[in-house]
């Protein structure tokens, strides 16, 4: 029934290997349907060579399983948690991505020091702390996630589609599912460059707000004129 | 009418994802009509693997389209004060590639560490400072380009065909379209190895300037001895 | 006789290559035949795309050659001893890949930094000591076998499935080739991250252990809950 | 007449690229013939895609162009003066390959780390001086190759079979084209190991000199047991 959902996050699901961002079965992407309210998300611990669009399964927000006959990624309760507290994210990414998945292990927020940057998230990426142990043992997944919600809550999702999950690695999110994929795209292309950066110049400052000011919202908000109309 | 500029605009586009050094939309190449004086741009945000050559714009140097359906890249302005200023430069190019970029964000100047710099570039690749707020306010891309000339404008573009502007890139110049790109390629390069030349050896020397003479002398200038006749 | 056996390790040898982890002739991989208990190994310094299943060498757990016309690995000692003291062990891979021999070469552990780590080997992956003049001279190969198998003896191997040697490079185990194969790419990933996580952060701390404990036993163990059943 | 010779030249030249050690003309690779002594050479400034078996240029060891209607390499002479002082020397390879080349132009030798360094290259790889402005002006690339004769004069040249150019790259040599290749793709990996132990410790130390004999002598010389017979 949900055939063209699956589809749509098999492909995205896909892009991840195809894009250098995951081994293995290091990742997933799911999107949420405008429709139902569903979301659909990757089965866990299947190699991406092996995925089939009719292996993508379909839940609930309460994570029931509406469709598909494997189990949902192990970090699906992660995903519900976000898609349950805002409304405008409708695609979600995780992966363990080389260069952002070091900047979570090193438990550094990734300063902003470039329009590269800028142009898609505004200031700097932050790195979430680790779980306590009883939010382990309660719910690893789910608590995740409420961390995930907790920072962002008072904050705009699209201006900040990416966080660190310290000693983890990377979630970001999008309109849909393609767009979450392209900031997991882009945040990992800034995760080197903000190493390298460093690397170079120890004492390297964050771009000046007027710049990032001026990059952002020539590409978004009301007032961009970047690309076509 | 101008089939053939904008085949040649297209062609040294294309050759930026294939060198590695643009991901999505992330760069730019121009390059100017001897005869007409016009000048052909790639469109502002299209991606590089659904670009056409039809799509290619074509401008005069006041900014106005000649030709094209498609508005013309968002650093146009930029583009089009270095052509006005310096009538040898015939091609240039905008990119995020990653090395060069990660020199601009860092705010440093691109040591001339070894002769790969010296056989194109003489002496070090300067990184140019932050636009103020007043001048990104009035017109941050024709401000940008006023910057870049007010650098070169007692140099000589031949000898420095590379320029970084801190915290966003590099740009690029060269005497076609194809030259720019050729100059884009050898400036990662460049900016790749001396990133770890001091990783290597923090107190790492600049190549001596005799070393730096011969090498730029035997491929460049009445003296050449480079390649063939 | 040994057709199967030799195709299997014939087809893991050949990931190592395909994955980027050897150049040249630089790495092997062994598995233990069940039912019979001898070893095939790839022989000593052929070429990967020379290789052909027929070349792989069957040998007893004394060391002497059952089947095969080549001359075994020069580490063919180096697995025989530890398949004789760890039943658990039917694959073995040893590689000089980038990563993790940058590793043995500084002569450190590598932390465990994070959950990509954390999902597959449980604690710091060892660096183990150079032999002496005297281990050397005696038999080089067979004492580095015995300096792992001293250094395993009171450990579980499923739980570390790797060690460094000094100055040289990994090797990695598993339940067969295939498995063994796999925790050399998981090495040499969780190596890079390592080096990078220092590199942005020179005092990162290792992984919680309440995480690691999550991560290890959600996909290991009687409570293992990651993939399909 | 020397078809033979210029396609082995050609073909390994075409290594180069293929091996990911050069970008655009950056490189070149000669032979020398045992039954005439002449030498074959790539034509300066072609680039890899271009070029043909025919357009190889044979030289004696006087620099007379035996065969061949293009300028040979600009650093001919540098070969030349290599073949002249070493019999054993039959082919030659210089490349600006990126993390060689980022050792040359720190100006520090590599030290040998591993075994991987000391199963081909015995003890450090060394980092010759800069010419002097009289050795440039006289003849840069005769008293280029002179500098490395002088150097190499009383060493084994197959104990060392490559050498560091301060601030410019590697040559290596070898006892045909495509061992000269082979070992500076092995330089190559060793120099970026090299750079990645140190960033993992500063303090790295080097292989123990009982593990370098061990290994080098494993592969080489009268006891060597490596490999097929």
């Amino acid at each position: 029934m949900y055939e063209e959902l699956k589809k749509r996050v098999y492909d995205a699901n896909m892009l991840l290997p195809k894009s250098g961002l995951v081994k293995f079965t290091w990742g997933n992407v799911s999107e949420r349907d405008e429709n139902t309210g569903y979301i659909a998300i990757k089965p866990s611990g299947v190699k991406y060579e092996d995925l089939k669009p009719e292996d993508i399964v379909v839940l609930d927000l309460q994570g029931n399983i509406i469709e598909g006959n494997l189990n949902p990624s192990s970090d699906t309760k992660t995903h519900i948690e976000i898609y349950r507290a805002f409304p405008d994210i409708k695609g979600i990414v995780h992966t363990h991505s080389t260069y952002a998945t070091s900047w979570a292990q090193s438990g550094r927020n990734i300063p902003s020091f470039g329009t590269t940057h800028a142009d898609y998230m505004y200031g700097e990426i932050p790195c979430l702390r680790n779980l306590s142990k009883e939010e382990i043992d309660e719910d690893y997944e789910k608590n995740t996630g409420k961390l995930i919600v907790e920072f962002m809550k008072d904050k705009e999702v699209t201006k900040i589609p990416a966080v660190l999950l310290k000693n983890h690695g990377p979630f970001t999110w999008g309109k849909d599912a393609f767009d979450a994929v392209h900031n997991a795209v882009v945040l990992e292309e800034v995760a080197k460059m903000a190493m390298f950066t460093e690397s170079i110049n120890k004492e390297a400052k964050e771009t000046p707000k007027e710049v990032q000011d001026k990059h952002y919202y020539r590409k978004h908000g009301a007032n961009a004129y970047y690309g076509q109309k």
